[in-house]
């Protein structure tokens, strides 16, 4: 089915002309999940303004993105539970409004339903309140595992009418791993599940997302398509993807404004951060080895825009229950001036962490469509302003990441 | 004489081959002055790094800019005391190393000897301290002072077989001033002046600058060359220049930041800056109508660069006797993101403003160098990063501004 | 009726024993009253902790107190709107919950119901969306207006069948006035209300409240009964009485942070504060007039606490809209150390003001009626530290007022 | 050897009247030390004032406090080194004045030229720059160690005429011991030390510092004399004590704070602290072993201050070489108050760790001399103020604490 069909059609549905696009969340009643839910009705029916979402600014006008009103949500989850849960824990929160729930109920019940079961990364089965049919899919060979997504994605498409369908990675930080020799290139990695080597989580959803035809968005730090061997897929299927690990926070400040220093020349002699969050990804990360991963992506941001060899970097995270999603991080940079003068800058955010995520994940389930309707496979390399660790490497620097979407968008314009 | 005469000429005086470029600093015992003259002995032996210098760094590489062995510090004052009991008040505040003040005494004596009296702006006169000359010359008609102004610059150019010299205005802000008629374009100016209409000190100084052939940088928020009058007389003579208002501190750390918010469409709700400083400026500063000059640049930025209708900003400035030098911000960023959720980003800027403006200065004075040894004239507007109120307009974006000024030494060596 | 009067009554009414204590608030319908409403709701039902409440901890406990349960809220109000819309505007501020709301919806609606015309000052007449009986009395002679007030007071105490009313001041700031001759000694008082020369509100509610036989707490800065001829209207009446100005936030960390400057010998050489809020509380302190009272209370405690003559203080109190009931106070210490080394704490205090007010408004009711109850009259100098400016003078010391406190229920635990 | 003694014998040599009391400073060129040195000459000589000492402001007046001018500085020290090297390091960081480090240079060598050879704890020994004597005497048997000690400190007393030597341990923290029974008892002491067996450092430098007839002050997290063996040989030899680990810069602030939480009914949810130094110490405590007293000691004391089972709390310390001995610490308090309203309170503390250390040695090395001249022996429980963990105990409360040594000095008034 083209768009063109799909608009034709939508002209008997009632539904919005232009494409209908499935947003596959992974981790579907995780906070973030929850926040777009309620979020996105929220926008449809015009109860909420698009603040967070870039897409929805000027200098995206124009641009043949799908309209809130044609975005489908589903998804899976490992862990059992309701959303309804997820979202009174927000209300409690007070990130959600409760009139915005109490408004989306019917919708929020019916997307709950239709929840899949997921797929838990090794490392990870044993964890508490985990759905049986999820336990026994974590227990699967890759193949099967594969084609069981696969099958989910399908069905999805299907039942809701869908042009396309992106798969997003929200689920919690998977465990580090030492590189596997059958992530190198894509013959060994068919090798590998050929004989049925358990895989990552995240990179077994993203295989299946290819297969499936449909790009993939990796939020997380989790491994999913940033091997050699996923990207050799994604461009054998077609798909775009981008990734790792969205840039909500502390990091995103940082790459706001580590250039300053260094554009001024101000040599930087220590950057100490340190992140408190209390959410389940702040109780995860709370594990050293979930922890490696997440440091890992948000430590290498400074070395590239400041580095010079005497430069020390310090980045940790605490979990602190009380803070619940509303992550705090502080911030100090010490730094030497003219005469060797000793200054410091320091800062403070507060931010809730999903509410900051929800928009990107939208920002980018849309690009990653707009991509795949113009045809463009492979990493989105315009999208590395979203991510602490983007797939398609180029400067961390926030402005000129910014200035890379902006260029693409003037592209898509000139070109469409 | 040409730059080629120079050269040939140093190589008999053993002074290192290029052009030789004073630098008339208007408040030469300022704090900013005496960081300028222990900083720049410091550069030259090789006791200090050139941190803070962008021109140092390696996009600047390969233009024709001044070298530090070939700057040459001359300048006026209008209080009395000595460039000796300034930096023994920088070493108390832990700002100037006491062991270079003893390596630069002989030559900070001869700077300190060579200083003529300054012009003080009419509203200050009455100031204590003031050296009787400065006061006399305040006093005068406005083609006397602009008249004595270019015999002192011609006089330091003669006397230091200087190849250039360019005026720097690093003086005490000046009380706020209505804008006057005459000063909308040039005729409307000269015939003021022929009035023996009295105007502010910095505007003639500006005049002086250009009648004697010479660029002009205004690190001050005084009003300087910023009127058409000033701008039409500055093409008029062929002379670069430069201002308003160097951004030394917070506002380019706002300026930064602020982008951040936009690019993310995260709707800044309130930025609230409280500046605190104790030295001379903020002694100035903490009379409101010297302070209105300095507010008002500093609050345009916000309007600017995020400035939807509820915005709501402040900017305040404190004296705070104890900090002298050491200024210290904090800025509350109140901003919501999606589905309503209210954040904050805090940060507290904590640097030596005297350390912080030199070396812009020294890369403002080599710019204008560079400019006019390339025939231009006008403003520098290359030069906007550096500013809280650049002459040519254009965005506040730091990073925008720091991409002008790539692209401007780019062309400077694609045409050299 | 007395105390055992009342036990015996209440067994037949269903009401716990005890005295039934009404509390009669003055700006029955701001911020802190609408906190109180529903959460002594919240209380009494077991539906909140009593956090934030100092009477309800282990050293109060078997004193003679009012239970929760007894506590019967009243008071008057001088602007228009209705009790409901204030809770939904702290809703939306994410302070109220909104089940306990919708719990409390008959309770708040008969509050609401019962609500007298309140008593305007004079300066504040004009201000938008004044209930027009409330008008009309701000009009009227003081003997007319203390009459008023008498006659409500009355009417609550018999309709709610109440053993003491308390008066509560949480009005708005009022405007700064001149000391008042009038106001040195009571007859001379006596002779300007027979004059008809019109008076503070918060001064005439507090001598209404004395005639009526009731204790007054004023938790604003306004003048209320801090003058001498109040005092002695208060011995003449017998009744207890407590103020100036709650602390709640920033002063309240101020003076517990300066006694360790002082302890520790170290030389605090400047303290800035600053103090934003969004609420009408700030709004009605961003007229200058109204902040004069506010800052004096706030500035004075430093100067007692600290106060070498060379101590640079500041104190600063901006509107910011967007942060509605959420404070935000930023304050700078800068201080010296053994070898004049110079250090700095510098503090950001976020908090919600109404919920920090609330619960300080019950404990000062609470040992108010504990007073009156053992007979005492005049200033309640144990309350010292609930106050920015308490009554009682002495030590600023919040230490030293919460041990006098202690000490005064261990007398209370002796003697009752 | 008397005090009367001593009065009339100054007459002849020219000192002042009262005691004379040596300083044995362990560690005696760490940075405490170096500002010692400089700063008590400064003290006498009248260059600094005596901020940061609480024994030099009004409350302690009239007390036999030893005068500075009748202190005499001697110790002992485990690396190479010059003391001249470390004031110019601390001249580097803007700590030392330079002008009090030349005029102090005939002094500072002297003090230097008479450092004994000290003692390093065992599980150091292979650290880098070791004196040759101290790493012999670290390999000796206990008893020998404890007899070279005490030799080194009756020489001290022999050759500076001194009526009394206090022993201060100022030595980098050792590394964590799990408890040893031989501590539990004297007996059981004895008996180790005789069987030879190995003894921390600490612990033998305060019994060296019991058997020659000193009062031993422990200003290190280390163990010192805070078992119950230590405690009995203390009361047996006489002596006062005190320790351990002296409260200068982030616990004093919370010992502050903490309390007004209580008082004021607010829930502290989580408080996290984070602590960044540079200088040695933080080197010592980057290793984890010797940062486990450390952290254990300022944790502990939110536990008692606040404690309900449900508080979070961390204490991190980073080694950030740059900010030398300008430590950075940074708190969030998260705190519920009423109606469940989250707030939270943050605080940055910069100061200069040697500098508020320093102050605090001299006004334990007065408050221990005072003790021993009064005939007491044990621990001296009025100090508990200066320390993170007081040898007897009590409350953490710095107010309670303070209101002690106000007490005993009342005391020492009355009964002198």
């Amino acid at each position: 089915m083209t768009a063109a069909d799909s608009e034709s059609e939508s002209s008997h549905t009632g539904l919005p002309p232009g494409r209908r696009v499935g947003l596959w969340l992974i981790g579907g009643r995780g906070a973030i999940s929850t926040c777009l839910v309620y979020g996105l009705r929220g926008l449809v029916d015009g109860l909420l303004e698009p603040t967070g979402l870039a897409t929805s600014t000027a200098p995206f006008e124009g641009l043949d993105l799908a309209e809130f009103g044609n975005l489908v949500l589903g998804g899976c989850e490992v862990r059992r539970g309701t959303l309804d849960r997820a979202a009174r824990e927000l209300v409690r929160q007070r990130i959600l409004d409760p009139s915005l729930v109490a408004a989306t109920a019917t919708e929020a019940a019916a997307y709950d339903a239709r929840l899949a079961p997921g797929l838990l990364d090794g490392p990870d089965v044993g964890m508490a309140d985990l759905d049986p049919e999820s336990a026994r899919l974590g227990g699967a060979a890759p193949r099967e595992q594969i084609a069981a997504i696969v099958s989910q994605l399908e069905a999805f498409r299907a039942q809701q009418q869908l042009d396309r369908v992106v798969v997003v990675n929200l689920a919690s930080t998977e465990a580090w791993r030492d590189p596997d020799p059958a992530w190198a290139d894509l013959p060994a990695l068919q090798r590998a599940l050929d004989a049925g080597e358990a895989q990552p989580a995240s990179m077994v959803y993203a295989i299946a997302a290819f297969e499936a035809g449909c790009p993939y968005v990796n939020f997380t730090p989790s491994i999913g398509a940033s091997t050699p061997a996923l990207r050799q897929l994604a461009l054998e299927h077609g798909q775009p993807h981008c990734g790792n690990d969205g840039k909500t926070g502390e990091t995103l400040v940082k790459t706001a404004l580590a250039p300053m220093f260094a554009h001024r020349a101000l040599k930087v002699l220590a950057w100490q951060g340190y992140n408190m969050l209390g959410n389940r990804d702040g109780e995860v990360l709370s594990d050293p080895l979930h922890r490696r991963a997440k440091i890992a992506n948000k430590d290498e941001v400074l070395r590239q825009l400041i580095g010079h060899p005497e430069l020390h970097t310090h980045v940790g995270i605490d979990y602190v229950p009380s803070l619940s999603d509303w992550k705090t991080a502080w911030d100090l940079v010490h730094f030497e001036g003219f005469l060797g003068t000793r200054m410091t800058l320091q800062f403070t955010w507060a931010g809730c962490d999903s509410a900051l995520a929800a928009p990107l994940v939208l920002d980018l389930v849309r690009l990653a469509d707009l991509a795949a309707s113009r045809g463009e496979s492979g990493v989105m390399e315009h999208t590395a302003g979203y991510f602490k660790s983007p797939l398609g490497g180029g400067s961390h620097d926030f402005h000129l990441q910014y200035h890379r979407l902006l260029t693409y968008a003037a592209e898509c314009r000139v070109r469409s």
